[in-house]
This record gives structure tokens, sequence and C-alpha cells, in this order.
């Protein structure tokens, strides 16, 4: 794909993202099982929900453009995951592997709020106003995701690692 | 390294975000030469200032922690890296080019935004907070360069390429 401008762009981004949700939407059964505490699992698992949602509202972000929805191959999330695949891996201890799972699925949300924040921006200026309230709930959740985990860590899953 | 604890968890992260520094350090000379706006150019070339500085302040995290200074291979980094330089090689048109370094520079910041936020919150539950201190400065640093970044984009290099 050739990218000649902004527009280009947008799409380019979106289908790295759309790539990355597929992705994360495989890696969190895993990470679901892994998991000692019932509350992140429980965390998880609604966050696979909310995943298949989003891939939802980002088919209907491709409808809007004309496009195809389909992904392009995403180093970035490749990385992510493969990073927190190593790590749980590596950790004998329940708990200490819930801190890191935790961590690494903080790594992810941030990556993805770092991409929907790009697109709203970007999309504000090319007057993609419908595709712009799909990807404001898409980041919403991504943030509430990010804070319930912020929260667990804190105030609970760390403490036992420790 | 065999992760058994929080502790072993945070030098493991430590090391990790070390090696994602180095990479950046390499990476941050290259998208300023790619960079067309002067102003975009100057924010490159005034980070990678920045990361070296925290670069020394890790190296002072490692002395406090009794542990050599050294990098563990970081696939997120690497990941994100790679798509950097993918992206700056697929974009022909020089102010699309821009508003795609920057996307990028900030899924860098958030990345490691997500990094130090967690090992501030574990160095906490290990009274490490002589460490605290310095991995704080960083990640001050790092939210106040995401922040000229969008800053730069949204009121400026955005509309150039749109």
């Amino acid at each position: 794909m050739s990218i000649e401008n902004l527009k280009d762009l947008y799409l380019h981004t979106l289908k790295d993202i759309y790539f990355a949700e597929n992705q994360i939407q495989k890696a969190l059964p895993k990470m679901a099982s892994k998991a000692k505490s019932a509350e992140l699992k429980k965390l998880f698992e609604a966050h696979l929900d909310e995943t298949k949602g989003q891939i939802t509202h980002l088919k209907e972000v491709f409808k809007i453009l004309g496009e195809k929805a389909e992904g392009e191959e995403c180093p970035a999330i490749e990385g992510i995951i493969e990073e927190t695949e190593e790590l749980i891996g590596e950790i004998k201890d329940a708990d200490t592997r819930d801190a890191g799972m935790i961590a690494a699925a903080q790594a992810v949300e941030h990556y993805e709020i770092a991409r929907y924040g790009t697109l709203l921006a970007w999309g504000e200026l090319l007057g993609l106003d419908e595709a712009g309230t799909h990807l404001r709930a898409i980041l919403e959740e991504e943030k509430a995701a990010n804070a319930k985990l912020t929260n667990l860590g804190e105030n609970k899953l760390n403490k036992k690692a420790a």
C-alpha cells in the first residue's frame, strides 16, 4: 500500500489497529487461562467481549470509508504480545505472574490509546465524523480497561506479589 | 533470567526499558533527519538529549539496586520501531510523513509511559524510593514529550498533511 496523503495514512493505521485487535482477541483467552486471581481472569474475559465489539465497530468504520475490512501486519502489537507470552512463560510464581500480566495488558492498552487518539485527530481533519463516533467509543473502553488494570494492580494484586 | 518474585520482575522490566531507551536513542536521529518540519526535527533532537539523560537516570537505578546496568531484549520496542521505519519508508509525501512520524513517536511515548508507571507502582511496594525519584523524573519527561507531539500534530502538522 502506497501512502500519498493523510487519508491513506488514516486507512493504513486503521488496518494496523484492526490487525492488532484481532491479535489481542487471540491473546486474551490465553491470559485469562493463566490468571490466578479470579478478578483478573474476569477482567480479561470482559475485555475479550469488549474487543469483539470493537472489531465490529472497526468493520463499520471500514464500511463508512467504502473499504474492505482487512488487517495490515502490525509489528508493534506482535512485539508487545510476544513479550507478554515470553514473560508469562518465565514467571513461575502465580502472584508475580498476575502482576506481570497486568503490566503487559497495560502496555497493550497504551498502544491502543495512542493509535485511537491519532485516528480521532486525523479523522477530525478529514471530516470523518461518523467514523469518529465508533473510534471514540472504543477509545473510552480502552481507557476504562487501563484504569481497571491500574486499580486491580495497585490496590490488590501487586501487594500479593510483593 | 528466572523471575520468582516482584523484585525480580521489577529488575526484568528495568532491563527491558533500558534496552528500549537505547534503541530509541538510535532511532531518534533517523527520525530527525527525515522530518520536513523544522519544529518536528527540533523536537526529536531535544528528545534525543532527554533520552541520553534518561539512560543516565536508569544507570543510577541499577546502581541503587546493586545490579549491573544491562538491557534485556524487548520485542515490544523492537516491533514499534520496526513499524515506524517501515512507515517512514512507505510514505512519499513529506507532510504526510511528518504526521506519520508524530503518531509513531506517540506510540513509543505511550509504551514508555506504561512501563515507567508500572515500575513506579511496583517500586513503591518494594520500598525503592530513591529509584522512584529517578523514574518519576523520566516519566514526567515522557508525558511532556507526548503532549508536545500532540500539540505540534493537532495544531500544525496534521493540517499540512490533510
